[in-house]
């Protein structure tokens, strides 16, 4: 019913996450409209998408094509020795924008998930494992989401690490309040944990 | 931060409605991660956008480029003699969807809005007029939304079309309880209509 040039853009937007045939209408709509030059800058950055974004094959980052490894392994100021494993390259700018951590990152690319076939061999566990020697890391801190696959994927990591190398320190973000959420609506396991770790005033 | 071609899909999806930089993140890393297929259909959907639909001269409903002439308008069992008015092209799927309506439409393209600089003479109500003696038009059903602009704009539409054509049939949509809206939630001009327009059992 709808002409076939507008139709096809619904299709194709109704397969970004979250989107249904009203929002991708929507969208779509709006784009007729506007004027051409913004489907125009979104069809140009999805076509240098893929091309233009590659992965760190040190610390499986995202980075510009043209890089040879991710920017923050590159930098001399930041510290090898000290290593912090995520499970996807978005969890390394939400740690950037703390400011807070001068050491590089690791991605595993997932957690431990069997039931959607990410087994351990899936993940960049070996190439952290090897990285331990090439970097003399001394410390690595995993970050993995609070879920039942990023804990039972830092337990992995936790044995994994421990057997190779018994004397490197393996640490783990803190559990406690997180900012603007009362006693009262926190669950029990966070409480318990902000309650065992409580810190000195 | 991020790779420079990451942060152009961010930005161009950031345009648009209702898109802010989170979701368009969400929607740029589900494209990163996919299929490179997925980001070119998009892109090749967006850019035959603008080239691939046309509006009706005659209607100014959106269409093919290739066509001539709306398809709904140049469908000869469709009653042209019967007019419904919309503010946009869209509005014309949503009655479409209902399979209760043969005659022809016509798109003004928005409401009177002065606010917004949308004058009647920015509306394509000239148009109507002249086609209401070109195709021995019976009878306009207006059908703006029920916003002032809307009420606005059938107000005008009425006025003129009486004013040149005082035979003319004009109506307009029945107001009255939509579907699943219990009478305790119904606002007070709906309800008032409803009475006022009650028909017989």
């Amino acid at each position: 019913m709808l002409p076939s040039a507008l139709n096809d853009v619904i299709d194709a937007l109704g397969r970004l996450p979250g989107v249904g045939s009203r929002t991708a209408e929507r969208y779509a709509y709006f784009l007729l409209k506007s004027d051409s030059t913004i489907s125009q800058n979104i069809a140009d950055a999805l076509q240098n998408l893929h091309t233009g974004v590659k992965t760190c094959p040190k610390t499986f980052a995202i980075m510009d094509a043209s890089d040879e490894v991710s920017p923050i392994y590159d930098d001399p100021t930041r510290d090898k020795s000290l290593v912090l494993v995520v499970e996807e390259p978005l969890d390394i700018y939400a740690i950037e924008r703390t400011k807070s951590f001068t050491g590089t990152y690791h991605v595993l690319g997932g957690a431990i998930s069997p039931m959607d076939g990410i087994t351990a061999d899936k993940l960049h566990i070996k190439e952290l494992i090897d990285r331990v020697e090439e970097d003399s890391v001394n410390e690595v801190i995993i970050a993995t989401n609070p879920s039942v696959e990023g804990e039972s994927t830092a337990v992995l990591l936790e044995k994994l690490l421990h057997e190779k190398y018994p004397e490197l320190k393996i640490t783990r973000l803190a559990r406690g309040l997180p900012l603007g959420v009362s006693l009262e609506y926190a669950d029990q396991i966070t409480l318990t944990s902000a309650l065992n770790n409580r810190t000195n005033l």
